[in-house]
């Protein structure tokens, strides 16, 4: 098991990863005056071990997915405890995937203006991205993440305890942010390419998880409320993957990353930034994840919605594309550029169907 | 005028108070990029200079009144940002009194995960207080302040230019606090004291304020999250305030301060930690402002609204009562232990008025 700590100007994390963190630190981290959130999936499979480990401490159940990520839940949470009688001395446990953290992290973030969080991530994708860095947030009037705080957690705990009733899907979302970690990190590149074979074996996701948030522990520690850039750079793919998310949405989250990824890709090598192995080498890491990149028809209708994103100022589309090994760069384009550049994109994509 | 800085662990706050404040900074300061909220009561009488100085800016109106410090609001108010494409580089102007600073305060906290806060706060109250320090909140299922954020603002512009049109209500609410400041800082009580007769001359109200501001920044530079213990003292007089406040709600919130203080300055008396001249000369000051005490005839129903305060930890109720000139002291009692102090006080209360 590996201990870390994020040192940030105003508070600091400590993240306590691998086999047996659950067991050794929970109950005792989390102590009595505690008010647990997790979702209807987890509880269903581990309501006895999180009754038995908490022993009479309040658990809020919300709803599994992302439409629990709403104003109303939030304040279903905040309400409930109020009526438990908790005061600004208490623990917020976030018990779930990344929709509970975010949820229950903002619920902590605001509850008396703020009292301690705990962040235990059951999915991959939280293990290795949402529940690292502090950020939190609701869904609202149509945007995604339009509301939130950036709170950072007193204390994580990734286990891959929880990895192992984890649904391919999940599975799936968790590897879409990994692979992305992937063109960040030269290290984490060069091992997911060593071990593409292995991408769904738990011993192999336990050391490449503390690989992820370690590389995220320094980005976050070098630009904790995303203003300098660095922060930036966790979001490559996520313009493009977040609107086909919105538009689409069949897929996992972490997959429409890896689709966005792979349309910005496109971009880059069309303006000439990115050339050379290093696209066609990321494309496979990709299609590791995503079988099959889909060619959208309505790629003007999606592309509205990476309008509302939050990278874009000056009325310009911001995406964050790879253009070498552990190196990525920040394009700006206007909506009409954006539109045209994805339409190329497809098209390229659906030629090299047409082709093989 | 005066420019002073607040520097806190991860940022920095400008304050800007004195006439002429609001005409030298407040349009240079917000820029373009900006979202005014204010309230019904300051746009009926300051449309024109706000339309004016902030041209093409949105102005979002709320009513006024404490009950508009509600989630309702709040969403509100961030679906408008939303509606007219606000992103997180634009700057909320909280333009108005406490409420409004309350709640455009934690509306920026969220927006986007945060965005910048420019406070200009137009009653005594909010420029002696809730303007600086970066407390943000709204009132929720009955608990006032139970939601919110520590939000830093960017800068604060605090003009008596505002004051002139105050309502003598309000005045003393303000006054309220500023009498408060007295109890916690030798020479602010002595000031107070040699311009007992001055309390409604605004340019001796101009020059306290800075002195109050000046305090309260000290105390948030020495504990900006209330965590030990320095920021508590600036809650004297609050805990049974509020309950009081809650309960009864007629007078204003500065008055109901200094009411609690009183009922609190007479327990600290009977347990012997406050004695000699100084409970009478205080006592004297806080009736410069509420002219008679009242005595409360359901103390027992109002204590049980101080349960619910922040400061309770471990099931006692936190009281902080003044104990020598500039000094207070921390006061923890069971409930019972607390209405049975109050109902005494009540009771001498109403013996003083019997004498006299």
């Amino acid at each position: 098991m590996k201990i870390t700590e994020i040192n940030l100007s105003s508070s600091k994390s400590v993240i306590y990863c691998g086999v047996g963190a659950f067991e050794k630190y929970a109950k005792q981290l989390i102590g009595t005056n505690a008010f647990i959130v997790t979702d209807s999936n987890i509880y269903k499979i581990y309501a006895k071990l999180i009754n038995e480990t908490f022993v009479s401490t309040p658990v809020y159940v919300i709803s599994a997915g992302e439409k629990s990520k709403n104003k109303k839940t939030l304040f279903n949470i905040l309400q409930a405890m109020l009526e438990h009688n908790l005061d600004r001395d208490c623990c917020v446990v976030a018990l779930g995937g990344g929709v509970v953290g975010d949820i229950a992290g903002f619920a902590a973030s605001m509850f008396m203006r703020g009292v301690k969080l705990i962040q235990i991530p059951t999915t991959l994708l939280a293990q290795v991205d949402s529940s690292v860095g502090g950020k939190t947030a609701i869904d609202f009037y149509g945007v995604k993440n339009s509301v939130g705080a950036f709170y950072q957690p007193f204390a994580v705990i990734a286990d891959s305890l929880f990895l192992k009733t984890l649904p391919v899907r999940e599975l799936r979302c968790g590897l879409g942010e990994i692979v992305k970690y992937g063109a960040l990190d030269k290290d984490i590149y060069n091992k997911l390419f060593e071990n593409i074979k292995n991408f769904s074996d738990i011993s192999f996701l336990q050391s490449i998880i503390f690989d992820c948030i370690a590389h995220k522990i320094e980005v976050v520690s070098a630009d904790e409320r995303d203003v300098n850039g660095v922060r930036k750079t966790l979001n490559a793919g996520h313009t493009t993957g977040h609107a086909f998310e919105l538009f689409y949405g069949r897929k996992s989250h972490g997959e429409y990353v890896l689709i966005g990824m792979y349309y910005e890709l496109l971009i880059a090598e069309r303006r000439g930034i990115c050339w050379g192995q290093y696209p066609e080498n990321l494309k496979k890491l990709i299609c590791a994840v995503v079988k099959k990149i889909p060619v959208y028809a309505d790629i003007n209708k999606a592309a509205i919605l990476a309008l509302h994103d939050k990278k874009n100022t000056e009325g310009l589309i911001s995406i964050i594309v790879p253009v070498s090994e552990g190196r990525v760069e920040e394009v700006k384009l206007s909506f009409e550029e954006y539109v045209k550049e994805l339409e190329y994109a497809a098209m390229e994509i659906q030629n090299s169907y047409e082709k093989s």
